[in-house]
């Protein structure tokens, strides 16, 4: 008997004792980070679990009691509904199976809220909703934490970037275009080429939030709600700490699109600093290591760029999913059979990897370590190849402090 | 009894009190299929769990000794390590946590699965081989169960849509062109056109099977095997079922390149059938139901075609995820520093796809409900816009039996 | 008169009989067209044709001259340079199979426009700038031109939506999730949904612009212009009305994956639109027609909805493409090997078709014919499933107003 | 005026003074190979070129007349509306913007043919085909004649591989794992693995031809052919060198998508030895050199290992075009609104590409010098690093010709 598995499926959690067989089950089913090592043991994965997302279904939909009552749609007698939903006992993995049948867990959780009600006030429970609503508007709860995680990291990411692009700024090395050695540049500019695209990410990211409730009823019009439609969206919003959009974006798929194009954005913005990490991390550049030497199964020698690897697989797997994201952007009528159901996996994927990818990407320019003789005897190299004295070399990196500087302003305006 | 998948879940198997907070951090992680209703509940999202993937690396290692003893490389006193091997307990979260620091989760794996073997014989344990082998070949024992799955849903399908061809192959309905009303045909020939898709699909993927072991060790030469290489590689591929290739496929990607296609034909050509269900069921047109009509959270009138929908998210999904696994088909070197790295997941994604795609898509053609009257109707339509009457019906589709005669003797051919 | 790209045309303007087999030549590869229907015969795909990039070319590079003057980089001799570099005959084709050796065109046309500025001065032709300068700077002219086109094709596309959702806001017609009839809807409420999704389009298109011009010099730190560099770089974006860069983005790729984003948003922003058009056409349902009905090669009863299709088709092409853009944006080094030449034909291709479907979208939506009769008649069929009556579809409609008004009044704040 | 571009248009070419201002039009919208430089002179461009799709559906047109009056459905008095057909002068650009209306390049087509064709014999010309019958045939011979020049390149690749595998087999070299240099191999044990890559590559690529013609008529039924549907069809397919389907393929979309993947591995084989090509060329490792160095704009220095560069690029692009193709595959009903018409455009760039990459490919690894000093002096650093001596890297290498014997056994085997 598998019981802790079991427990591991509440929403919230309670004595084990009355767990049982599930457990095995679970186990059976069950995804823990093994294929994702970006991803495992970050607070992203957390964020985005399943029991994570069925807790942000369930506040949805006690938000969406309370709002019903601060509209005035509903009695304030409903309102203790709203604390009841909070506190039902919600199986995660019930959920997915039941969900099969309808296509998708909002229907069996409305069972389950419903019953956790009193019997006067159960009627409020979901009341003027649709799936769609509680499933978009719980995954934009999801994703607005992850947000605020990645651009967390990404803080934490250019402010050490800040440091060591000003701290290097003079340092010559050897730049490389198409593979070859090509002229100097220094190791505050690289740097500060990394430090801009961290910056383009923290504003793409940032003008992603607040993201929006979804709330338009069976098909967009929020009839049931009458002439208070806004009134209740707007206190739905109010009370999830999200916006209100303009009108129900139920087929209006804007906030996910821009939500994965950000989330690429981030991405790559890591991955282009994992990249540079990787070809001079090689052996026989050796211009710098990662602060944790990623082991070999079979090497010791070796001192593989393991973050680097992580944060690059990463960049790879984001444009991909953002088209499944972005093709569910034309769906036909006011629901589509297919394109929204196909956007769930895909985006709290994306979420999970460019937060993983944030996240990694921080720690991998903490603990960066550059060889000063590595970068200068690689330098030599180019100076012999093209007869050239150390001269030459100030003189052709003398004012990319120019450059540096624009991009430490830069920072200062975004961090202000 | 097959112990190592039991213990490949242990995420512990000790008293619930004594475990709370790792517990409590496996729910706080897991994906458990709440997300993806074409495959929660599916025998592929079994076979495809992190446990299952814990359990075919096991199994991989375990006939690596085996391998090694039989090509007489090792000792036959290093065989029992292959049982203990099997047996040892193994924390499929703990692997994945650990899998960070190197980058895959066969470098903990070891560590623990060499302390299982008894001391003496616990060099012989890995020996030779390199992280991406056991991985790889892992992969390859969880996809090929899944390919067998995903056959045996197509049979069962093509099996039903013969039947159906047959049956229904002089029933004429209209045809449909660019939305619109274009000429007759019969309902056996639509279905015959599913069905010669299902053949594609099922000597697709049958073409792949027996899928490779991988063996190669640190960089593809299979060095510490001496002469013995080839033979240990044929030997390994042996206990396993498996193919043994023709040299090292460590950066020669054709076997998951190859899968990934097979995997989407096979979704996509469900995703036809999925797709034909939801606009002939179609409130307007209502040629056809789903046995068990989908529910809808707020409307009892409906009768959602829940399972094509579902089916036609799965296929929408399959084509970008394919993309990411072509395009680590590039791999630089010995062993690329990312490429690789970002295929585990996708593919194991694709997997649970197309393998619920087929299972449901097999569910779901074995209950369609055809309506006779609708599909009259429809037809009066066209003719009336024509001017033509039933008799012309007859003349257009009087020989449609001979393409589905084509078709049915393939399937003889297909399933001889 | 611009005689830039006229000349660049010329491939060849001499008399035909001397040009046999050039001529014949260029029939031999030439792409006019005819695979893409979406975009022949629109704006946009002169904007983005071979000569236009060709032309865009040259400009750059005779800006450069001009702000290599104005920065005091180079001495005021310097600038007919210009001139004659607007005026050199360049012959795209032999551009294309020149930039074969290189990997880009622009190292041949640096050839023939310093052979056509005089011999003092042409030494200030490409002085300081790399490839990707000229390159980059030209891709972001011409992609601003079609931007501005997608932005006029979007405001014509809005207008008229404005217009027909508060015309048609009253007008009560079925909404239809996942395939079914679900519940009334009014027209205008439809189509202020499209207004909605075309709002966000247009806010995505213009937030792209302007566009930065490129220019680092060989590895990005602009080390030929000294001092000057920021100073050159200000006055080549003000020759050409682009934008300066906080520092040189050979590697930081923000700018074309933004824009690749954008142009998917507009595309599928239009698809929706298109989708719902052919829903709502088919035969069986006959709410609307298009303006211009489609041919068929067989079939004169019907009226296909081809507009529609061709914006269907053009938004199901852009996602992957916009895939392949992103996924250049983690490039290594200050130059990659691959990645930055993999983004020009897939940009160039998404300009085309996000234009085309801007354009067609909106000649789509003022040709739509919708059918009262047949609105009225679908509706009826919802009522008697629900054993409803005209009296409570009043009711379910009678606040969309709200939310109509709500997207009306982001209409005039849009386009103020 | 620009005559010549007129003249380019023709199918066949016709006197030049018969031609007039559409020149200038032409050469405004034109693509000519600018932006694309792995495909810009290759034989692939020209198989792929507008013209060329023109030729094949007027080929496939006459051969259509000349099946009918094989098959007996047709008199002999038709068949010289065949060779009418094939002698008809065409205007490709005419047809590209005529294709706009009715969403196809073949409806105008046909108007041009059966003007052609004498007035007794017109009704002959499409008789009983369906505009998708004629276009996909015409891709599919177009298909097959790329698909053929493939294997042309990569067998003339392989024979390359081949002999070097078997001429380096011993010439010890450093490998690399996640950019670290690992342990030894040889030179031919790293090509016999490009080599095996290759032979994936022809199987694949043979597998996919003949490719069938398709011919379903209005609704996929082939009506018009009465009995004769069957032998129509094969008669069509043997005038085409085509295969005959088991029925129409309008909405089967195998044949491209198993095209598309087809593409996909040839080009990713070619991809992966030009990244190992990119990585070895790095100034730092410097163990090969391209047989042609590219040019740099502005640094002399260099020896940009270009072709790799742009075979890269193509291996960059080709999945997600063929993720379009394959996400065109669940087309619904007897012809979709949009998915077909999204394969297009992609299928004709992976053609190109794929081709391309063979093209150069072939010629990049002809040219490959390498550098057996570089190659020495990168090893000594490994043994340095590990302690050992060049005895030991014999031992290591010693038995890697069982595993290159291996593949270049696989070799007689597909070439035999």
């Amino acid at each position: 008997m598998d019981t802790v598995s079991t427990c591991a499926s509440r929403v919230p959690t309670r004595p084990c004792s009355s767990m049982s067989s599930p457990g095995e089950g679970l186990a059976e089913v069950a995804v823990l980070g093994l294929l994702s090592p970006v991803v495992a043991g970050t607070t992203g994965e957390r964020l985005t679990s399943d029991r994570s997302v069925v807790a942000a279904m369930v506040r949805a939909e006690a938000s969406l009691v309370r709002a019903l009552v601060r509209a005035g749609v509903a009695p304030v007698s409903a309102e203790p509904a709203a604390a009841a939903i909070a506190d039902a006992e919600v199986d995660v993995r019930d959920l997915a199976e039941r969900a099969v049948e309808g296509g998708n867990p909002v229907i069996p959780l409305v069972k389950v809220l419903r019953a956790a009600a009193a019997e006067e006030s159960a009627g409020w429970v979901h009341y003027g909703a649709t799936s769609q609503d509680i499933l978009d508007t719980a995954l934009m709860l999801v994703a607005g934490d992850v947000v605020r995680r990645i651009e967390a990291g990404l803080t934490r990411l250019a402010a050490t970037l800040a440091r060591m692009a000003d701290e290097h700024r003079s340092l010559p090395m050897v730049a490389r275009t198409l593979t070859q050695q090509a002229m100097p540049t220094t190791l505050g500019m690289r740097i500060a080429g990394w430090l801009a695209g961290v910056h383009d990410a923290v504003r793409s990211v940032r003008s992603c939030v607040p993201l929006p409730v979804s709330l338009g009823g069976a098909v967009g019009t929020n009839a049931a709600y009458g002439e208070h439609g806004p009134a209740v969206v707007e206190a739905f919003a109010a009370e999830l700490d999200l916006a209100a959009p303009v009108s129900p974006w139920h087929t209006r798929r804007t906030p996910v699109i821009d939500l994965a194009g950000a989330l690429t954005l981030a991405g790559e913005s890591c991955g282009k600093i994992a990249a540079d990490v990787l070809v001079t991390a090689q052996t026989e550049i050796g211009e710098v290591r990662e602060g944790t030497g990623g082991a070999s199964s079979v090497m010791a020698h070796k001192a593989n760029p393991t973050q680097s690897m992580l944060v690059v697989a990463a960049a790879r797997e984001l444009p991909p999913l953002a088209s499944i994201v972005s093709a569910a952007g034309a769906p036909e009528q006011e629901r589509p059979a297919g394109a929204w159901h196909s956007e769930w996996q895909p985006l709290r994927t994306m979420l999970r990897l460019s937060a993983g990818a944030a996240e990694r990407t921080a720690g991998l320019v903490e603990g960066l370590r550059f060889d000063p003789d590595a970068i200068a005897r690689n330098l030599d190299h180019l100076l012999a190849a093209l007869g050239e004295d150390p001269g030459w070399v100030v003189a052709q990196t003398e004012h990319v402090g120019l450059w540096i500087d624009r991009v430490l302003a830069q920072h200062s305006e975004v961090f202000r």
